[in-house]
């Protein structure tokens, strides 16, 4: 049984360990949403703030797994992903899959920035102006140059997974990306979406898979909301 | 033989690899930093420009280790961190290696988007304004709450090094951290080291090792310059 701790009313940067812990079928706690003893938000905040604790986290998300506790997304994935199967079990495929996961963290902090240019403690109406330029370098330069590498990537691998023949943890990822870009930039997605049909199908067969089809209808999945990474504000859509 | 590929005039992001690479004391070449026959940036360009090659990398720095081509830093140094004894030997140690230095690569992003916080494509000078207030937040929220941690979790090993008593990559990119910072904010940061002993020692006994020494004396060794992520720009120094 696995305890993931991570914000209880968004999906940003959990919602990749929620995804993979879905699709392998693990039993998990998601604490900070559930209520009593040793749950909520207290008891992730009394991790991070527990000096004693050596392998303290950073930041949220981590996972407790037995006595282990495993801070940052992709390392977490990459600890999942070996043990249940959502990663190639040869070290090349691995260290391909987490290169891939590792680009895929980079353009989400890329997304979080479009809508905080300045500071993630000031609001988005005190950095509206500079979010305004920043989302338009965004959408016209960035957003297509990590889509098209994700398309590249998915055709050089035969264009069923973006590691080969295998669902990897990284699939899922890029599932979620283009879920969230079209609730963040949905003008912007409908223009350039035509460009990138191996990750829309692949999107779809994310989303069909049993696991996931289940939790994306579950009440576990988190709807996409004005607090997380992917934000819809029509001003920074174009 | 490695063949590290990265810029030939900065630091960056390939200089975490170039450290573990010396400090190791592994055999490599700095291709794009050589002429001649497959050197130079166009080998490099070549490699970003394989439609063929499956495993591509996303940007620079990858590293060539026989047929291997890894990408992503933080992917690189797991690879070599294991490799040359730069990690522990048991898995949780590994993670959590892995775990710190996904985080300094947090910082460094934060780093590099304090004189570029609307776009990598613009100038400096097309984003001061912007730059300025970006920065203010960053030297006084940001800085200390990521050198705050880092220090803290060196205290909690013991306060030789991050991971207990051998050293890590970890620790030779936390020497980079306190090195760049002192670059690029010499104010703030003689303001703020008093608050860290801990990892100002670190960084003092890493620079002192024979390997990195005898780097940090060599041409090999690219010097800080305005091109780089750390840059110098008083007006941002506070």
């Amino acid at each position: 049984m696995y305890k993931l701790y991570y914000w209880p009313s968004i999906q940003c940067r959990g919602e990749y360990v929620r995804l993979a812990l879905e699709e392998a079928g693990a039993e998990y706690i998601d604490v900070a949403r559930r209520s009593g003893r040793g749950m909520g938000i207290k008891a992730m905040q009394k991790f991070l703030d527990d000096e004693k604790l050596a392998e303290t986290p950073y930041a949220p998300p981590f996972l407790k797994a037995g006595k282990l506790v495993i801070g940052q997304t992709a390392n977490i994935l990459m600890y999942l992903g070996q043990r249940h199967g959502l990663a190639p079990r040869h070290d090349e495929g691995r260290i391909w899959v987490n290169q891939l996961q590792l680009t895929v963290a980079d353009f989400v902090t890329e997304i979080h920035d479009t809508h905080h240019p300045i500071a993630g403690s000031l609001y988005y109406h005190q950095q509206k102006a500079e979010a305004r330029r920043r989302t338009k370098n965004f959408r016209t330069e960035r957003m297509p140059k990590f889509l098209g590498y994700f398309e590249q990537v998915l055709a050089a691998h035969g264009g069923r997974f973006m590691a080969g023949n295998r669902l990897s943890y990284a699939d899922l990822s890029a599932f979620q990306l283009i879920a969230g870009l079209r609730y963040a930039f949905p003008k912007a997605m409908k223009k350039q979406e035509p460009d990138y049909p191996g990750l829309v199908d692949l999107h779809d067969r994310i989303a069909a898979r049993p696991n996931i089809a289940a939790y994306l209808a579950s009440k576990r999945r988190i709807a996409f909301n004005q607090d997380g990474i992917f934000r819809y504000y029509p001003e920074l859509d174009g």
